[in-house]
Order: C-alpha cells, then structure tokens, then sequence
C-alpha cells in the first residue's frame, strides 16, 4: 500500500490548499450550521478576546471617571456651604489637572515597557502616545488589550488617586497650591509607586498582590492628604481652646450620600475592569466574582458602621454609614477576586468599623479631616492590604507589609516636603478673614447656594 | 470507480487529520485572511456566546445597582427636609441588608436547580456559592452564563423589590422595624415567590409571563408597601378631621428627577439585560428591541400624565410627571419584547393614566403613600402584567390573572403579618412629637440641610 | 501524472465534504485545543462583530440618554429656585416628546435607505419599524448592527439636540409653545439636516465630516436656540435701561456640577459609540482613541477656562470651569479619532477659550442665554467643525464651512419662523406678573423647594 502512500500524501495536501482556498467562498455559500460548528465549544478568537478586553478597560474608565463626579458631590455635601463652589471647582480642575499631568509624564513613568530609567524604581520619560488610527491586527498585541484602552482606564485611575486629597484638606485651602501639589502628585508621585507594582517594578517582582490598589491608589491618596492635613493645620474653630472638638455638619446630606452611590457604582469599574481580561471564561467568571464582592464588601462596611454607630451613640449616623460602605469598598480593592462573598463582606465590615473607631482618634490628634478620607483611603486601605492574604494563598505578609511601608514612606514623605514648600513660598492658607467669609465669595466669585440663606 | 473509492476515503481521512493537526500552526503562519473566512457567517463560538452573556448580566446589574441610587434619590426629594437623612439612611441600609440576606438565603430559595423543599413553590435553604477563582471552560454550563454574574444580576433585583417599599411607608417610621420588615422580605417573601416564575416553579409551569418583574418584582414591592401603609397609618396632619387631604410637598424638585432619571437609566439594563443572553443575532436584536421599547414605555407615562394634569388641573404637575415616567417603565416590564414602538407607548400611557387617576383614589382611602409607590409600582405592574396578552401571543389572560392573584395574596398576607407582629412587640412609629421634630434629628442625629433655614 | 489529477481533485473534494460533514461532531468530540485554534489569532465571526457593533451602540444609547439628566441637572442649576421645577418639567416632556417625534417620523426621514423623496435633501416619511422578535442570523445584515440598536442610539441623538434649546430659553418661556417648537425640531428640522450627512445625503456625498455631530447635533441646538432667544428677548432685568448687564446667578451650584459631569460621562457614549463599530481590532482601538480624546477635549477646555477667568478677572469663576469642560466636549466632538492625545486638549481648550471670550459679547447683544449653551453647543460646534482639518487628511476645509454654513441656514431661517408663528399665534412668554412670580408657581404648580425660604 505504500505505492498509494505519496499520492495520498499529495491529495492530503491538495485537499488541505483546496479547502483553504475555498474556504472564503465557505463563509458565505457553506450552509451557515455546518461551518459555524468548527468553534462550538471553543474558545473566542484571538482577535475576540483583544476587542472583549479592551471593552472591559473602556467600560471600566468610565466608571473610575464616573467616581471623580462621585468625589466632587461627596465633598460638595460634605462642606460648609460657603465653600462648597470651591470644593466643585477643586474637583474639576483637579481632575482635568491630574489627566493632562499622567498623559504628558505619569503614564510613561507607570508603564515604562522596558525603558526604565532606573530599573524597578523609576520609569520613563516621554508623553503617552496611542496607536495610530484603524490599528491592524497584525500589529496588535493580542494577548493584552489596545493602548487606548489601558491609558484610558489608568488616566482615570491616576485622578482618583488625586481626587482622595481634596477632602480631607477642604474649606481652608487656596487653589493655586492645591493644583500644583495635585500637579506633582499625579505626574510624578502616584505613576511612581504605581509602577513598583502595576508597571512591574520591585514590588511586583517581590510578590506584592494588590488587584485594583487598596495600596497603590488609596492609601496613597491618603498619604498625601494626611502630611496636607498636618501641614495645612485644622479649620477655624474645629477644635476648642479647651481641647473639645466642635463638629461642623456638612451641608447637604443627600449630595453626599449621591456622592456615595456613583463611587460605589464606579468601583465596579475600578475594581471589575482591573482583572484587566474577559475574553477567556475563567476571565469573566472572575469579573463577576470581583463584583459580586466588590459589593459585599461595601455592605459589609455600611452594616458594620451602622450596628457600631447605633449601639454607641443610640443613633445610626448617616455620615458614618456613607463613610463605612467606601471604607467597605476601600478594604476589599486589594483583593476582590479570591475570598468568597461572606469573607468579603467581613473584610468591608472591618474597614467600616475603622472608621468608627478611628475618627475620634484623628480627632484626638487635632487631625482636622472634613471628608474622613484619611480612615476610609488611608486605614482601611491598609486594612485591604493585609487581608490579602486571608483568601490569598500566594500573598505573603511579609511583602505587603513592606509594600505598605514603602510607598507610604515614599508618599508622606515626598508629600509633606511638597506641602511644606508650598506652605513656606506661596502659602497655603487664605487669611483667617477670608476662611470665616468662604473661599466661595473670596477664590471662585460664585456663591454655590445664592438664593438659601 | 469503486476501485478509487476507497483508497480516495483514506485520502480523506488523511487529509482531515493532517489539517486538524496543521491548524495549530495554521493559526499562525498561514494568510490571517484565509484562516478567518472559517467562522465569517458564523455564529458567535459557545465560549464567546457564554463570555457576552455574562457581561450582559453584570452591565445590568450595575445599571439595577444603580436604581438603589434612584430610589434613594427620589424619596430624598419627595419627604419633608426633616427626613431627608432618615430617608437615605434607609435606603443604604436597606439595600445593604437586602443584598446581605439575598446571598445567606434568598438566592437558593429562589433558585433551587432541583434542591426545592417544596417542589415548585419553595426552593432550597443555602447560602450563595460563586464559582471558583478561574473557572475553567470545561467546568461551565456555556448554555446560561457565570454564576457570578447572575447573582450579581439577581441580588439587584431583590434589593430594588425592598426599595420599593420605603418610599411609602416614609416619615413615620422608625428605622429598626423597617429594616426587620426588610430582612424577611429579602430573604424570604420575595425570593420564595420569585422562584414560582423564575426559579422555575408552578407560576412558570403554568406559562406565566413576566419578562423583568412586574409582578414578580414591582408588584411585591407595591404589596408590601401597601400593607405597612395601612398597619402605620398616615402622617400626622395629611388627613385633616374634616376628611380633607392636606398636600405635604417634597423638599427637592431636583432631587426626585435626578432620581427618576437614574431609575430610568438602571431600567434599560433591569429589563434590557432580563434578556439574559446577547450572545446571538436574535438576542442582541431582542436585547435592543427590549431597551428601545422600554425607553417608549417611560416617554408614554410621562407624556400621558402631562397631558392629563394639563387637562384635569391646568398646570402640569411635576410629581405625576416623574410618576408618569415611572409608571410607563414599570408597565413596560411585563413584556418589553414583543410590542412595537407605539404598542410601548401605550402600554406606558395606559400606566402614567393609572398614576394621574389612582392617587387622588388613594387619599380617599387615606392611604398616605409618601412618593406614589403603590400607584407607581402596584397598579402599574398589575397592568403591566395583563398587558401582556396584548402582544405576546404565548400569554393567557387567566395565568396571569392567577399569577397576580397569587403573588398579591402571599405578599400582602405574610407583610400584613409581620407589620402588624413588628407594631405589636416593638412598634412602628414614632411618638407623636418625634415626628413632628423629624427622624433626622430623633434617630440619625444627622441634619440633611443643616444650614437652609 | 495527470492520471492521478483527477481522482486526485475528486479526493481533494470528498475530504472537504467529509470535513464539512464532520464539522459538528468535531465541535464535541476532537480535543478543544485542536479546534479552537482555528480562529486563534483570526477575526471575530461575522455574527460576533454584529452582535459587539449592536452592543456599542445599545451602551452608547444609554450613556447618551443619561446626557438627558445632565441637562436637565445643569439647568436646574443654573436658574434660579422659582424657575428650577418648570425647567426639570420642560427637560422631561422635551425629552419624551422628542423621542416620539422620532419614532413616528424623525427616523425615517434622518435614515431614508434608498426611499429618499427629495434625494440627498428630504428622506422618507414612515414610522420607525424595529427587526421582527427572535431575529434570524441569515435575516441580519451582518455588515453593520441591529435596527434596534442604530434606533436607540440615534433617537438619544435627536432628543440631546432639543435638550441644547432649553437652557438658553429658560426662564422666561411658557411650556405649551417650547413643546411645540421641539416637537417641529425633531421630527422635521433636525433629522432632514442630519439626513445629509448620516443618512447618506449630499453633504455627506460632498465629503463632509462630522464623527459625532459638532454641527449635525450641537450647532442645531444651538441655532435654534439663538433664533429662540432672539425672538424671546431677555428675561426681565437681565439688561438694565442704562445697558449695563445685571449677572442673575445660578441657584444651585452642585447641580450645576452634576450636569456637567453627567454630560461628561454620556459624552463617552456619544462620540464613542459613533464609531458604530467594536468587532474588529481596528474599530476597538478606535473607540478607545476617541474616548480618550473626548476626556482630553474636556479637559482643554476645563482648564483654559479656568486660567482665563483667573488672568481676566482674578477668581476662577466655577460657571465658566463647567462650560468650559462642556465646550471643549462639542469642540472634539466633530474629530475625536484622528487628533493624539495633546491636540486633542488643544482643540478643547480652544472651546474653551471660545466661551470665556463669547459670553460677554453676546450680552452686549442683549442676547440672554441662561445657561451658556450659545458659546458651548453653537460656537464651539462651529470651531470643532473647522478644527477638523487639523488632523484629518481627508477634511476639505471649503466643505466644512460649507456645511456649517448650509445647516445653521437651515436651522436658524426654520427655527426663526416657527418661534414667530409661535409668537404670533399662542405668544411664548407669560406675562410680566408671571415671570416675576417664577414659573413653578404660575405654570407647574409644584415649587422646586418649599421649604428653602
């Protein structure tokens, strides 16, 4: 039979050219049952699952862009009134500031490819550039997503990072310095720790396991805000000669608990697209998971400050039940992905009773936070960090300890010299005449609430 | 030419089997053109098909999530400003709770798979499982989507049936009771009942229709409102004794359609994503069909309560407008499939009408209902549910008759029950003079405005 | 050997029948691996690409639709308390009107497919009409998207042109005549100019490019509504006797804000999903570029804005930070794929600049535009139409402008006859008694907020 063998060989390879030239005509002339079969069962194409990942980052942008406006009203309900334009102008141009600062520097410094100036520790230098206009597939890196969509889901990321500052310094600050510590913050100080972790710097190579940046987002934010409270010292009036603190309501409850809802909904972003991949099943499945957590961890944090609050203070307190659902948020952004839904809720019902406990510790310390940022970004950050590893087994405590001290070294300490320069140059506060009158009527010339007084 | 066939079968079968095993390598190195024609026609592979539903879940269960901010918003804006912190602790609370007791109960009651207890009428006692980190491809069912993405899809639905009720029941209740009315409507009342249609039990045997929940959501809300309004009674001061109704106004125009319009968003991923699949040409048309009409559905309610307001009060009043809109989405739910455009329209129309005409009926009853939710959710879901038949030839009169029936009989006994046990042992309401002072001070201790006065 | 070629091209066709005969079983039983990689590193399937393209535009359907609350939320802001229920009432009625108007004639006449009456000028009469329920893959144009999806996104489109019209003539107009007004604006005037360049006409034929609609959506409503404000004249005391301008500032700042970020997110979907594909490698970058782009338009403009007011008149002025943001989103609108990331931002910031400098000159024309939307929607349009040459190749300047110039006669010379008929007939503006009482009381009968006095 071997006389057959050669021609056969030669049919086999004639068939084969044949079908792959017929295969066009296939498509369209083939009864449709036939040839669709040839992926039943399988897996997406290549090409799928590039488009399906870049759709995850481009879904997941706009939901972290969702949360600066979720930033501004939270903020905005959480101040005076005669400082609440102020506080929506801060969140803009903060935002648009911290977006043009990451597009011509941070991002480069974050993703440095292989151009790393010094290698693990600081990244590149150069503008971010997309690709050009109807990219083909062939010069498309399938097993990734477009750049596209990776600097826009990380742009968003950059200003959230900024968007934690402006709360906790609020109502006795002065524009001009806030933007260019914002300035400094995101095109340098954030992209720089980010990429220890995300750009695959030492931490990352260390083992550091921080899914969406409990750490590397968070607790930097809070960092930065915490050397500005130090350093901008407390509102007029917060705390007593006599050392008692005097509160000072926000102004409009229902802003701030919007202001909640839309960072809540943007987390599904910030924490669900950061599985960076739905294009395999074990992908989506997981995509689900991280949200399906993402909100058990906010509930736990809202349950856990509403059952402290009211068994301390025989009331439930609104403003900590808002802060205790982000502190939920906060916690479980480290890791969303492997504990189960009730360890998840128990990892948000820790970081919601942090901020029980540790708001009258700041307080203690004359700390003068308006928004709680420092517990919800800062504490529970923390928190999420370390709880890591109670459903991570590749997480090793040693090594997020190390990676929380480390960035936070890194940003308190860069922060607090920024804040100190600018305090000793320009100054940071406006006079205490124009603190009681508003930073409305004195920086912006917009009253926030003209016609309720 | 026998002689030639078989050997020519042995060149086929080479042939096959040498380009099964070439193609692997086809993927690479042959013309990207050539290898692609193989699925251009086709459908969609069953892992992609499974990945699309999956996300389909999860994009509509951030858009329900999302309708939490809407109620919250809504009834923010319709009560007294004395209330307005008590309203949003209640939102946040309830939703929390309700997601909490979803997944320690509510979910295996309402899909049991073959677990019931009571076949067809009560599913399985368990808390919600996801499925492990990574799913592999062979381990899912690829013809539904993940479990994680339907819980994530579920819990919203759940928590949205619970937010129905707070609105009615509004500025005269106290926060405790109210959250153990919550906690068995989630993680009982609603999933046992829910599980007759969607969990496949004797509703759904019998050929009930209900798309996205008019009666399976809307209604149970609506019942379970209406019963704790009639065991809570009305405000202090809506009935004066001359049996006249004295108008309480809501505090915050924008506020309630800044509500409205988040519900309607959340609403094209409520009934959009009910679709539960758009991983073919006839799901993602469905699903486009579904949200275009649901849009018709809500421009019919709004148009029509307009209208009529125009005509029966000569100004158009904002609140039925809202209600209106309302009222068309809820209408629309039942079936968002198979009418037209203007068949949407109508159905919404018919449902902003119902609002107009059923709210003075209400107050003749002296049922207070603060934001309109039973007119709203109730009698509009009850119609939404007949009107069914209107287009959708598969639907019978008499099952979905039966189908209200028996949803409206179990919700509005068990709620009666556990209002009137809940006002019996720990009370309902708040003393007469807290309720003049406002919960906001009583029991959140948390003004909304504090500075508006 | 031509002996063999025969049997050999006979073996050749029964291993590709064999093959194609086998296909089906293959997807069950061959091993995944080998199957599945006949698409690795191939295109998407046609039905795949329909069903993402179809996806695009139902999400960007949303996203554009929530732009509906953003306007409304930015102009109830920026009125004052006595007009704000009137203006939440006209963006729900304009709204629903618009999307009606749309269905039953709009559509059809924007997308007359080969139908045309007055071909390349004036479409075809008809109600829209959505595929059949169920739709069959071999019924589908694959090329493309569903009818639904194209329906839903492009009726969003019209009703955002009429949502322009109804901030600049705010305040001092009765609801009747405003409704009939957009009701002639989205089913005639709106879509018979945006069927010349979408739906195939001769501007389009000339070569006119316009991505998502600086002209075709934003300069409408702008023209219509400068005709509007023209024949309305200023509200009273806006311009006092001796020609100095009385500033009428904004009620609610924070709302204000709102809008603006609400516009900002649903501006994703706009120019996004304008790419009105996803299923390839290239269209998925793309709607990545514009994405990005959008953010960096809005952020130019926010802060030029923002440095302007603060050089001109020593504060920022937050209102002009919004319209800023707003201005640079239109001025990107018309290009936002081929400019990078820093052209972008020039382009927006040039918007920017636009409104900082046109605001005080349309008050010396006593042209009264409450909220801006004049300098935003109609002035940057412009200025985004233009700047498309600037990266685009393919742009002729010549036929820019005149298609600026064909579409703005056309729209203003309509409007301006349809808002003096008006005028002529049924009057627009309440009486003087009424406009100082504001509009909530005299026409909606509900007040924004009743209890802020």
């Amino acid at each position: 039979m071997t006389g057959f063998n050669t021609p056969l060989k030669i049919a086999g390879g004639i068939a084969l050219t044949s079908l792959l030239l017929a295969l066009p005509a296939l498509g369209q002339d083939a009864p449709a049952e036939a040839v669709v079969e040839v992926t039943a069962g399988g897996e997406a194409s290549a090409q799928t699952q590039y488009i399906l990942n870049s759709f995850l980052m481009l879904f997941g942008g706009i939901l972290v862009f969702w949360m600066a406006a979720g930033f501004a009203m939270l903020e905005a309900g959480f101040v005076r009134t005669k400082n609440v334009s102020m506080q929506l102008l801060k969140n803009i141009t903060m935002y648009s500031l911290a977006c043009f600062a990451y597009y011509l520097i941070g991002y480069m410094i974050m993703y440095p490819g292989d151009g790393w100036l010094i290698d693990g520790v600081f990244g590149a230098i150069g503008i971010a550039v997309l690709e050009p206009v109807g990219l083909a597939a062939e010069a498309a890196d399938l097993t990734y997503a477009t750049v596209s969509s990776d600097f826009f889901f990380q742009v968003m990321f950059c200003a959230t990072a900024a968007s934690i500052v402006s709360g906790t310094v609020a109502e006795r600050i002065k524009l001009l310095p806030f933007l260019i510590f914002v300035a400094v913050l995101t095109a340098l100080v954030y992209p720089i720790q980010a990429s220890w972790k995300w750009g695959g710097g030492f931490l990352d190579q260390m083992g550091f396991l921080d899914f969406a940046g409990s750490t590397v987002v968070h607790s930097v934010g809070g960092w930065a805000a915490l050397a500005g409270a130090l350093v901008l010292g407390a509102r007029k009036g917060k705390y007593n000669p006599d050392g008692t603190v005097r509160a000072i309501p926000g102004s409009n409850m229902p802003l701030a608990v919007l202001g909640m809802f839309i960072l809540w909904m943007g987390w599904y972003g910030f924490n669900g697209a950061s599985q960076l991949a739905m294009g395999t099943v074990g992908d989506i499945a997981d995509v689900g998971r991280v949200m399906a957590n993402t909100n058990a961890g906010a509930i736990g944090g809202a349950l856990a400050a509403a059952v402290l609050t009211a068994v301390m203070y025989k009331k439930v307190d609104l403003t900590f039940v808002i802060n205790g659902a982000l502190a939920g948020l906060v916690s479980v952004t480290a890791e969303p992905l492997t504990p189960g839904l009730g360890m998840a809720s128990l990892i948000g019902a820790v970081g919601g009773a942090i901020v029980v406990f540790s708001v009258p510790l700041l307080d203690r310390f004359k700390i003068d936070d308006v928004v709680g940022a420092i517990p919800v970004h800062l504490l529970a950050g923390i928190w999420g960090t370390i709880a890591v590893v109670l459903s991570n087994p590749d997480a090793n405590i040693g090594v997020q300890l190390l990676a929380i001290f480390a960035v936070g070294v890194f940003v308190f300490v860069i922060s607090l010299v920024v804040w100190l320069i600018l305090k000793a140059t320009m100054g940071l506060r406006p006079s205490e005449e124009d603190e009681d009158l508003g930073l409305d009527v004195v920086e912006v010339g917009v009253e926030a609430y003209p016609e309720f007084k």
